[in-house]
């Protein structure tokens, strides 16, 4: 884990909340992204090393929008990146935390990324993620 | 806002907690400091240039036994580490944001803080943070 590489925040209205995190941070979100996969668009802001990525739901099986009919709009996951995410899969699982793709898949913002399951981990999804090359 | 200083995790069991964490980042928390004031045991762990910290409540009336008791054990906070804090809380209420303590405070790490309404910032409790000197 090498550093937060960024926290996920679920949002209903991206527009909205671009407008409202740019207020923020002093300065607009440097890109917009659709992951169809995973039926969200997402808008990205720097923080330093660290960035903030918005998600908006896309259609109503979207993971994003049965996150805000449960628990409202608010801090979805933490994403930590990982220089060998294969290993690092490899290692949490031996330390017993449920992965929830063993395969590492494709995210947005050019990564491969996995999901820990929120029940090993104290109800924080964990999301690892490797740039890749 | 100059990075992600850390994110505070609310937690029941602190040691439980710790223990977990440190099998995540493959290395132990590095410091633990209780904050009578806001009624609660904190620990730290460092990832990279960011920290995580765990909150566990140590009375009934404490913010964080009124948010596990509402949401569950999860992800509580996100602070963002400023140069200025004073002239930080200006921008933001200029901007329209809720600052819930207009006067920063001594909270935990050697820190002034200050705390932005949920309410004004997308359902996330976002902590303005500066190191004391």
């Amino acid at each position: 884990m090498d550093k937060i590489e960024h926290i996920g925040i679920a949002v209903k209205d991206l527009d909205k909340s671009n407008a409202l995190y740019a207020s923020l941070f002093g300065k607009p979100h440097y890109k917009t992204e659709e992951v169809v996969s995973e039926g969200v668009k997402t808008s990205f802001f720097q923080s330093g090393p660290n960035k903030i990525e918005l998600l908006e739901a896309t259609n109503p099986e979207s993971p994003i929008a049965k996150f805000i009919e449960k628990k409202g709009e608010g801090i979805h996951h933490i994403a930590f990146a990982v220089s060998d995410i294969k290993a690092e899969i490899k290692r949490l699982e031996n330390e017993g935390f449920i992965v929830l793709n063993k395969e590492p898949k494709k995210g947005a913002d050019n990564k491969l990324v996995a999901f820990l399951h929120p029940k090993s981990t104290n109800g924080v999804l964990i999301e690892l993620c490797q740039e890749i090359d």
